[in-house]
C-alpha cells in the first residue's frame, strides 16, 4: 500500500513543484488548499487544475476567515507594492505577510494527516528566496514538528511520527524551475501574481521573483504577464 | 495602558474561569471561539452571553471546517458516549477527541494576538481531568510556545514574546469550580453538555465531570440537568 501524504497546495510554482517531488517519490497524495480571503480566486483555481492533473487521491479547500483579523495586504484593504527590486525585497518582512498564515496551515495539515492516517506532511516553503518571512525558516519547521509530535493522538497514543518536508527550503527560485522542469511540471497551469487579473501583471514581488527564477534558469514561463521588466 | 489578551472561550466552564482570571488580572480582553462544525450551537450562545457579562473589547467568532476531516465524535456524525464514570473516562483518549483542535485553536490565536498586538493567550486546558487529551498536557503547552515564538514577525522582528497562560493546568475540577466561584463566574451562562439540547443531558463526559467538580467543592451548579446520576 502507498504512504499517504499532505502536500499543502496555493497553486503557486513552489507548492506545485513540491507537489511534484511528493508524487515523484511514490506518495498517495492528498492535497490542502485554503480560501482565506486572499483578494482573487485565481489561487484557488490553479490549485484546482494542478490537483486533477496530478490526479490527487483527494483535493480538499478549506474556507478560513484570517480577513477577519486584518493586518495583512493579502487579505486587508492594502495595497500590493509593485516594481520592487530584488535588494529592496530582502529588507524587511514585507506587508503581504500574513500573520501566522504558515501555522494555521500547518495545523489543518496536521488535523487532516492524522484523520486519513498520513504521517507525512508537504509543505513549499523556501528560506532564502527573499521572502524575509518567519514561518519560512528551518528553525521554524523543527519547533512546529516537535510541537506536533505532542499534540495529536496518531503520536502519543498510536506511535505515529510526523515528519514535516520542505523539499524547496535551500533551493534558489531558479533551482525551483530546474527541478520543476526536470520533473515535468505543468507550470501553465500555476499562478503566483499577488493580484487577481487576467494575465499576470510582473511587476509585484511574487511575479518579479517568478520571472527572475525562469530567467536564471534559462527557462521560458509559459505563463501570459501584462509587463515583463525583466 | 492596560496589556491586551485574548482568551480562548468556548462558553465551558473550565475557558469562563480562565477568562475570569485573566480578568482580575488585570488584562483588556479579547476573546476568540470557534464555530468548528460542533453538533449545536449551544456552545457558541454561551461563550457570547459569556462575553458580554465579562464585557470583553471585542469578542471574535470564527468559523472553520473541521467537519470536513471527520474523526472525532463532536464534529461527525458518531455518538457521543454516556453514562460512563471516572475510571472509564480515564482509560483512553475519548472519541470526542477533535484531531489537532488545541493546535487548530492557538495558531488562530497567535495570528489574532500579532494583529491586535496582544503577547498574552489565555487557554483554560487541564491535565488532570481525566480527559487525556495530547493537546492538554504541559510538555505540548511548552513546544506550542516555542514554535509561536519562531513563527511571527511580532516575535522575529519586533521582538515580541509570547506567553500561553494555562491557570487551570494542574486543577482538579472541584479547584476550578472553587476558584470560579470565588471569583463570581456567573455558571448559569455556561454550557458543558456534548449535547445540544434545552437541558444538559447530565450524562455525557462532560456534564458527568462538571456535576462531580460541583459536588467535590461543595457548590451547587446553577444549570438545569435533564438526569443528574451523582
Amino acid at each position: 500500500m502507498e504512504k499517504k501524504a499532505v502536500v499543502l497546495l496555493s497553486g503557486g510554482l513552489d507548492s506545485t513543484t513540491t507537489l511534484a517531488i511528493a508524487s515523484q517519490q511514490g506518495f498517495e497524495l492528498y492535497t490542502l488548499s485554503f480560501d482565506y480571503g486572499q483578494r482573487h480566486q485565481r489561487e484557488v483555481e490553479a490549485a484546482n487544475a494542478v490537483a486533477r492533473y496530478y490526479q490527487v487521491e483527494r483535493q480538499q479547500t478549506v474556507t478560513i476567515d484570517l480577513r477577519a483579523f486584518g493586518g495583512s495586504a493579502l487579505t486587508a484593504d492594502i495595497a500590493v507594492p509593485h516594481g520592487r527590486d530584488l535588494d529592496e525585497m530582502s529588507q524587511e518582512i514585507p506587508i503581504t505577510y500574513v500573520p501566522a498564515r504558515n501555522t494555521v496551515f500547518l495545523s489543518f495539515a496536521l488535523a487532516y494527516a492524522e484523520v486519513i492516517g498520513a504521517n507525512d506532511i508537504f509543505l513549499g516553503i523556501n528560506a532564502i528566496d527573499y521572502s524575509g518571512y518567519p514561518d519560512c525558516r528551518p528553525e521554524y519547521l523543527q519547533a512546529y514538528e516537535r510541537m506536533a509530535n505532542l499534540a495529536t493522538k496518531a503520536a502519543t497514543q498510536d506511535g505515529r511520527v510526523f515528519h514535516l518536508h520542505a523539499p524547496l527550503l535551500y533551493m534558489s527560485k531558479a533551482d525551483i524551475v530546474r527541478k520543476g522542469t526536470e520533473l515535468g511540471v505543468p507550470y501553465e497551469l500555476t499562478w503566483s501574481c499577488y493580484e487577481g487579473e487576467e494575465f499576470a501583471c510582473g511587476t509585484c514581488d511574487s511575479c518579479i521573483l517568478r520571472l527572475n527564477g525562469f530567467a536564471e534558469a534559462g527557462q521560458k514561463d509559459p505563463l501570459k504577464y501584462i509587463h515583463i521588466s525583466a
